[in-house]
Parts: C-alpha cells; structure tokens; sequence
C-alpha cells in the first residue's frame, strides 16, 4: 500500500559520551522514509530542503525506493539545522542551535501522484503544518499517524489539539504523555489523550520500550538491551517509519497487527540507536532484521 | 521445597502524593515472607524485632504458613523503625528517619529445624550479617538469592563483594547495577556482576519491568501498567519473595523457569503497590492472581 511520509529532512550536529559529528543528515522524514523503505516500496516523501542539501542523500533515498518528487528544493535558502548534545544517561539532551531555515516557512505541497495514499505519518512538525497535509489530500488514508513533541505543547497548544483531533494514532514519549494530559500516570494519561481524537496511542519509553494504547488494552513492547546505546537521534523516527512501514506492508490495522508492527519499529530502532545519526539503517539486509526480531522475541518470551 | 527467609521486620512510616501513614509493618521480610507464602507452606523466618512489635502481625505470618521459630523478640529494645517521603515520580524517594534499633546488632541464629533448606532469600541487611547466614548452613541450599542496596556499596562494598560471591542470583535496582560495576550500560553492567560471582543477575527497573540475566541470555518482563501506583514501598521485596517462592514450590532452577517466576514476582509486585505497606498482599485470592498473571501475558503477547 501507498504510504505518505511528511516532515523534516535536514542537517544535525551531534554530540554523544561516544563522540561527536559535523552536519549529517537528519530529520524525522528522513529516519521514517529510509526505515519503512524496508517494508514497502511504495514511499512518497513531502520536505523541504535548502540548496545545501547533498544531492547525494536524495539519490539515496531513491535507490531506497522513496519517491522524491514532493522534496522541495528552495534556491538560496539554507536546510533546517538542529545541534545538541547528549548527557551520560542518553535520555536527557541539551539543544544547541535550532536553525528553522526553510522550514520557517514550508508549504507543504502534495504532488497529484501522491493523492489517494492508503497510510499518513506525521512526521514531527508545525501543528498547523501537519493538519495542513491532512486538509490537502482529497481522499482520507486509511490510517493516519502522528508524531509531535513537547516543544509544540508549550507554544502551540491549541493548533496541536485541533491536529490531534484529525488522527488515528499518536506517538509521544512518557513526558510528553504527562505534559499532554495532565496525568502522571500513563494509563490514566492514555485514556484522556484518546478523549482528544486518537483510537490508538503509542507511548515511547526509549530503552524503556513502548506501550500501545487501544481503549482498555494495553500492548508493551520491550527495547532490545544493548552493549552501546551510540546515538539516540531519530531512534523515535525510525520507530514510527518501522511501525507505519509494516502497517502498510501488511494493509491491515487491527490493534494485533499494530502489536507485530510496534515490534518491528522497535526493532528498526534498536539498529538507529547503534551508529551516529542515519548510518546504521541506510544498509541493513533482512537477514539482520530477520535476526533481530528473533531476539524481540525471546527477550519476552515466557510459558505460563 | 523448603524456604529460608532472611532480614528485616520492622516499622515503616511512609508518605506519597496520595497519604501518609502512622508506623505500619514493613521489612524486607515481612514483604517477602508473605508474597512467597502464596506458593508455598513451608517458609521458615530469620528476623529479629522489639518488643514494640505488634503480635497480631506476627499470628498473621503464622495464618500464612510462615514458620517464626527465628525471629526473635528483644525484651526491651526497639523494632527497626525507616520513615521516607516518596516524590511525584514515585520512583525517587527521600529518607526522613532511619533508626537501627535491634537491627545494629543483630545476630541471624538459625533454628535447627531450618537446617536442610533447600533455597534461601536473603533480604537487603548488612552484607556482613547475610553472609554469617550462609556460613551457618550446614548445606549449602540449592539456590541463594540475595537482595541489596546502594547504601552497603558506599559503606561496606568490600563486604558486600565478599557476600555477592557467594550467591546464585543477584537483585538490584538498575542504578545499583550501575553502581556496582561502573558500567552505564546494563548489559555490560550484567556482564561484570555475573563475573563477581552470581550466574544470575536480576535488574529490578521498576514500572519499567525487571531484566534477568544469565551468560548472554537475557529475559525482560514488564511491569503491568497501572492506573495508580499508590505506595512502591516493598515493592522489590515483594518481587523477590513471588520470584523464590514460585522457585521453591515448582523447584526447577533452570532459566526457563527463573523466566516464570520473574513474572510472578512482577505480578506480586504489582498487588503490593496498589496499597500502603503489606495491606494488599496479605489477602490476596487465587482467582486474583491468577487474572493477573494473565494480564501479563496478554500485555507482551505478539504474534510474529
């Protein structure tokens, strides 16, 4: 099935415990695009870039099989750029420098060969902008996805609230689950955030894992324990582009479909998570992801 | 099989953002004494109390099938006291008032119809005094489990190591883990503290679940997502007497079966925190933890 995949492709500078890089390419369409890339061939990329962007990602992403067609490329702008720095326990992160650039101003335009997708993710973006997507597609996909973080909670709650109302499954970490519905505890967070729009929620816990959340039932998977967490960045991405990209590889949306699929996104994340920025998931071979998933599950497995 | 219990019984006074309580029963093993009186009748008791300490607790234990030959009463001394005030995460907590009383020196004298056990639990307590225990068997049990904290590592870590290599099965919290092996990463951190002596290695994560480890395989159970986590005070204590005590009634130590009882200690856990102190886990029906135990299964089942 057709996916569409909209949100930022652009450069990070990341610092770790375990080193450091210059400009990379980052940005949650890019960590979405390439991890469900391994799912579906069938990927259409809305983003915006500056005339900074390496030509050579793009083809990358094509040879991936993401049709690029929806990547504007502006003239004499610059590329969104994000820099921080991670502390020891890697789940906490200092922002450096945030450089909107074209992302300022992104119109998101749907070329007409992406009409009448069967999947959205939302990738993290302007409120506004996401729900823009949604208003722009003349035919309503099948499931919609939508990432977000705190940072539009606090500066624009009001637009966030009216996108979230659009959509079919959210996903944010425990904090943002908190901050979103004013309860500390998870369960009672996911029962007022699906009062918001949302039949599904999906809570990121890092290495914690993940829950999904579907009225009364409750689905957690766990994160693979490493030897070396190297780079968190785009782990959550990578999350929802394994989850969305198996979603539309199976065409099917039950609440135990959606277990399989955050078990793959888990999956494809504990790959992101072992490298600096995207270099650990541009090059798996399924026999690698066969592997993994293997470990998934006997990591839980039990005989009660 | 027969069951060893060693450590505190005492007095708790604990506030959460929900309450506060006047000095209730808590120590290590009166959680533990009850929770492994589930699954077995034969729990004999190591402890030592004041004569502060309230009789009907101590008929309680016995209506549970819990053997109290060994703990002895102290005419005129004090009951160890603890009060702490746990924070909104629930998962932090400070300490107001400790006060070692009878604690301070306490002498762990084996009865002779404990002899011959077959697994032993020892609860967090000075290293020193968990290892005298072990010294005084005249058989070595088939499984030694033992429990700790950070406190012994920053004041008797050269004790502690001594007791630590003498155990099957290792508990701790993932911080101690931390603590412990000067590795950030817990799988490296398993894999130093299985070096210091135990096969097995327990990391207690709280609602994040608990990992067992063992050589390069690794077991996660998750922690059952609840509505409201009222009091976590004994709640590890209460996953380690679910965890030995299932081991003791099924008495198959393989790794398989540890799995098994990871998750009835977690289930255990899970009754212990939905009240203050021991109130949830001395009346407890089978039925209950029988749904519970289902719940779990049902919360990381996956299809793939």
């Amino acid at each position: 099935m057709s996916l569409l995949v909209v949100g930022s492709v652009a450069f990070d500078a990341i610092e770790t415990p375990f080193g450091k890089t210059d400009k990379i390419v980052g940005g949650a369409a890019s960590y979405i695009a390439l991890a469900s890339s391994y799912f579906t061939q069938n990927v259409n990329l809305v983003a915006v870039v500056g005339d900074d962007f390496p030509n050579d990602f793009i083809s990358h992403l094509n040879t991936h099989g993401v049709n690029t067609e929806g990547l504007q490329v502006k003239e004499g702008e610059k590329s969104f750029f994000w820099s921080g720095k991670y502390h020891t326990d890697m789940n906490t992160r200092d922002t450096l420098t945030t450089e909107l650039n074209v992302l300022g101003n992104f119109d998101p335009i749907i070329p007409d060969s992406y009409q009448n997708c069967d999947y959205l993710m939302l990738g993290n973006l302007t409120p506004k902008v996401q729900q823009t997507v949604i208003e722009r597609l003349t035919k309503r996909p099948k499931l919609i996805v939508m990432d977000t973080m705190n940072f539009w909670m606090e500066i624009a709650m009001d637009d966030l609230r009216k996108t979230i109302s659009m959509v079919d499954v959210l996903t944010i970490n425990d904090e943002e689950a908190r901050q979103l519905s004013g309860e500390y505890s998870l369960v009672k967070a996911a029962a007022k955030i699906q009062e918001m729009g949302p039949k599904y929620l999906i809570i990121k816990k890092g290495e914690n894992g993940a829950l999904l959340f579907h009225g009364k039932h409750i689905f957690f998977a766990p994160a693979l324990p490493l030897e070396e967490v190297f780079d968190p960045t785009g782990a959550g991405d990578t999350f929802a582009g394994g989850f969305i990209g198996y979603l539309a590889k199976t065409n099917d949306i039950s609440f135990d479909n959606m277990k399989n699929a955050i078990i793959y996104g888990s999956a494809m994340a504990s790959f992101c998570v072992e490298r600096f920025g995207t270099e650990r998931i541009v090059n798996l071979s399924n026999d690698e992801l066969k592997i993994r998933i293997s470990e998934f599950k006997h990591l839980v497995k039990f005989d009660l």
